[in-house]
């Protein structure tokens, strides 16, 4: 019998507060010996914290970043076909959305290889869910473009694309931008545009509201260096 | 001080063998009396099963639909405001994604009320992960059109945009309506599209399987009569 690929979803934010651990993630880590995962350095402090009683010094991680190679892949799967569990995880939140592990998911269903995602945190979903714009249509898009003419083209893409089509439009930021990105979508957008800014979710320093850009622009936002999602409903 | 608006999801599904629950969660139920929920019933069982030493006879429960009236979301907000925290619980999944609940979310955002979404299970987040398909760029659609040739043009529509801006492209589906979408997914795709076939996620009967279009042509498919989730790729 082949073993099972588990995606790992592991806390978002580094000062965790929100508890994502559910009993099956405890359950999955202590009948598998094999990991792909982001960042080897993250998973074992994750392990550790789950259960102190686990010997990390047992297992074994391979690293898997964007793309994994033909290689990689295939010595994983070789893992799984000789009958032993491998769990993907990435350095935060659920592997395979917004953060790597898909195309091993992908070898796994070529090669008939039960996958088993379990349950955890997304901040993708977090945001969504309180966010309170529509949840029955809704669009991920990544990152925006860097460079600033091209982003506030995407944003006003992006808003008029939402108004047409009833659609949440999501994407994420880096620390650093979360101020630039901000500044864009409140100079871009419509007055009654509704935007969520979600920062640091699941964190100490978490911070969640939605309001009309009219409303934000009359706002003091002091953003924390932390990753953020959007959310913009046009 | 104002009391908290909770997002609580709950396990997807009736026979859930996959533990979705948090510690989080359960400290939540313990500290709130008020719910605004999607099923009454279903909720109560919930809360029950998480810890039979929670009196439900002391909670008060609301029934939320599709959109709440004004008034429903003005004596909900009205119960925040008056310091006491309320739970939001859809029948299955996490409140205010392809269910109730984002209207009263909203409402709170505007009265200013802490909003906090919990960690938990999610069809669509589940199906994403375990597809395989493009995590950083993908599409919620809810449900197609019931019309055969409107949905043939709408899953043809998805294909074209799929491919255009390698987004994966996910709808959902009811259990009776699961085998006529998913011919005519084979009759409508090009052979080498990706197409995941997502039944009774976190249940007894869970069935996750990605493959081609042409792949799916040559299997044999019986769909239990759960609700469905369909990931696409081309």
């Amino acid at each position: 019998m082949t073993g099972t690929l588990y995606l790992i979803p592991t806390p978002i934010s580094e000062e965790a507060v929100i508890d994502s651990l559910t009993g099956d993630i405890v359950r999955v880590l202590h009948k598998t010996q094999h990991y792909a995962v982001e960042n080897i350095r993250s998973a074992r402090r994750f392990i550790k914290s789950v259960d102190r009683n686990i010997n990390i010094d047992e297992l074994t991680f391979y690293e898997i970043g964007k793309n994994s190679s033909d290689t990689e892949k295939s010595s994983i799967i070789d893992i799984l076909i000789s009958g032993k569990n491998v769990g993907i995880m990435s350095e935060a939140g659920a592997p395979g959305v917004a953060d790597p592990g898909s195309d091993i998911v992908l070898a796994a269903h070529k090669a008939n290889i039960n996958v088993m995602p379990l349950v955890g945190a997304s901040s993708i979903l977090l945001a969504l869910m309180g966010s309170g714009l529509n949840g029955q249509k809704f669009v991920f898009h990544g990152y925006l473009p860097i460079k600033q003419n091209e982003r506030q083209k995407a944003i006003r893409q992006l808003e008029k694309e939402s108004h047409n089509f009833s659609q949440s439009q999501l994407f994420i930021e880096t620390p650093y931008r979360n101020k630039a990105i901000f500044d864009d979508l409140i100079k871009t957008c419509l007055p009654q545009t509704l935007l969520t800014v979600a920062v640091d979710l699941t964190g100490e320093e978490q911070f969640l509201e939605t309001k009309s850009i009219q409303a934000w622009k009359s706002s003091q936002v002091v953003f924390p260096k932390k990753p953020a999602i959007f959310v913009l409903l046009a």
